[in-house]
């Protein structure tokens, strides 16, 4: 290793992506393992990203992280889950030009900074930990030199934040919830990139830039132990949209694509009413607007 | 027959009733057979209530009816099926002192004039047509002398709207959902009477005095026909929960009652939006409100 007052850092953008099959409720908390499949669409990295610099340096005593600008712990259990699984994949990396050479198991005692910085509102229920972790997890593999593919990556992305492990891909992309208990097939594949169907365009009206009331996490836990229709949804419902939405995807069907976005998402909003105490994520706007869509007919 | 010009009258007043489990779906249209069993509360009289006259004279040459001063027709399935089936009960009636005679035929031939008056607002909710169904049958049976028990008018009642025949009582009743293709055995049965539980207050906020967008038959129709849980909460949810609610009822266990009742109440609102095209009876006003029976903890 050289001298102390080297840095190395990467910087990477990652997209939001908004589920158009729904994931809603775990089985698993920690590992964050979800009772269901979904399927989302990758947004433009252009328009909604998250930008992250992570950072090495033997000079760091502590792993470090700001959001926005604004420092933030590290101490939480997703972050730490994370951090360790991508550790635990860091390879030797070399900067002859900088004289920069990190050993492979020089990652365990080195130290991270991490800058990230989201373009769109946090917790507004446009999947800003999504983007964040997915971003976060790519960023520090690149800097470690991990050899793991995205899908692999995903599953660690996962950790972080469920929906996270869909942001690794563009286009259309599935979270397979997986059958092993240590979470190791539950992950995310690409179903097609982002040239197959690139006349579509996704508009997002924000109804309201306050940040949501009840986070995705308390509201999932809330649905899966007092909802009864969850499990149905999980079980009976999803499994068929899952196919019927890939087969839409695959043809670019708009109209059984936007009838099942809208159904699905409905059901989503239906379960979070099922809930107790009930969730509502819909405000007067929303309910306005899918009004103004049923009424003029888009494709629904 | 006494001569054309006597006029036989008689008035009735029902009150509304509010479900506690719901009534949301219909497995026969026609017949008004529901897909569950449901549990309501029959509110106070003085409060909430339809009052209707039904007279009977020679000299009326067609079926006619007057709802709050505004004449509607009666040429609707619903009105012809409460009719039939209440002149096919009527009986012989004679009144010395007016020198009235009606033999038992003469009620095909003779014509009814209806006046029916709601003292709150109709189609905003507060289950208008249950109260005036309910009131028409009775109204009508008391005129026709039919010998029906309150639960065989039940089932008359349901033809007219589906929970009208749970206006035919006071306190708790429930609507037996029935198995018989020809309806005969979905009626309302009293539970407990109005003295069981007389410290029950039942406040009504009203929201909205607009008519609400869609009405409840067609809701229901959309909700069978597109929702894919409500038969899961026909068929798993609402059975378990109508044992609760009965047992709630008989030990004034207040806790239980209103948790199941709002639970309930959430989860028709949930199938409402599991429709397609989403059916929305909730504004920001009734979510704020129920934010607020959760945060101060009105046993729910």
């Amino acid at each position: 290793m050289a001298e102390k007052t080297w840095v190395r850092m990467v910087t990477a953008q990652t997209p939001t992506n908004i589920a158009v099959i729904k994931y809603w409720g775990k089985r698993d908390e920690t590992l964050i393992l979800p009772v269901n499949d979904s399927i989302s669409v990758t947004l433009d990295p252009a328009h909604l990203c998250t930008t992250t610099t992570v950072a090495v340096s033997p000079s760091f005593d502590q792993d470090r992280m700001w959001l926005n600008g604004k420092e933030i712990s590290l101490s939480g259990g997703r972050y730490q889950n994370c951090l360790r699984e991508i550790r635990a994949r860091a390879c030797e990396v070399e900067d002859k030009e900088k004289g920069i050479k990190i050993a492979k198991k020089d990652w365990e005692k080195l130290h991270l900074h991490v800058a990230s910085y989201n373009n769109f509102p946090t917790a507004a229920g446009l999947a800003s930990s999504a983007a964040g972790f997915a971003c976060l997890v790519f960023a520090l593999a690149k800097l470690m030199n991990a050899k793991e593919d995205n899908s692999e990556l995903s599953a660690i992305a996962r950790q972080g934040s469920g929906s996270a492990c869909r942001s690794l891909f563009g286009g259309f992309v599935k979270w397979i919830m997986g059958k092993a208990e240590d979470g190791s097939d539950s992950l995310a594949v690409q179903l097609v990139d982002e040239k197959h169907w690139d006349e579509l365009v996704i508009i997002i009206a924000v109804v309201s830039s306050r940040q949501k009331e009840t986070s995705s996490t308390t509201g999932m836990r809330d649905s899966v132990e007092t909802s009864l229709l969850l499990q149905h949804r999980a079980k009976e419902v999803v499994p068929k949209r899952i196919k019927q939405m890939e087969e839409a995807i695959k043809n670019r069907d708009f109209g059984s694509f936007a009838q099942l976005s809208c159904a699905d998402s409905n059901q989503f909003h239906a379960v979070c009413l099922d809930t107790c105490p009930p969730i509502f994520y819909m405000n007067g706007t929303s309910h306005r607007q899918v009004k103004f869509l049923v009424s003029s007919d888009m494709g629904i």
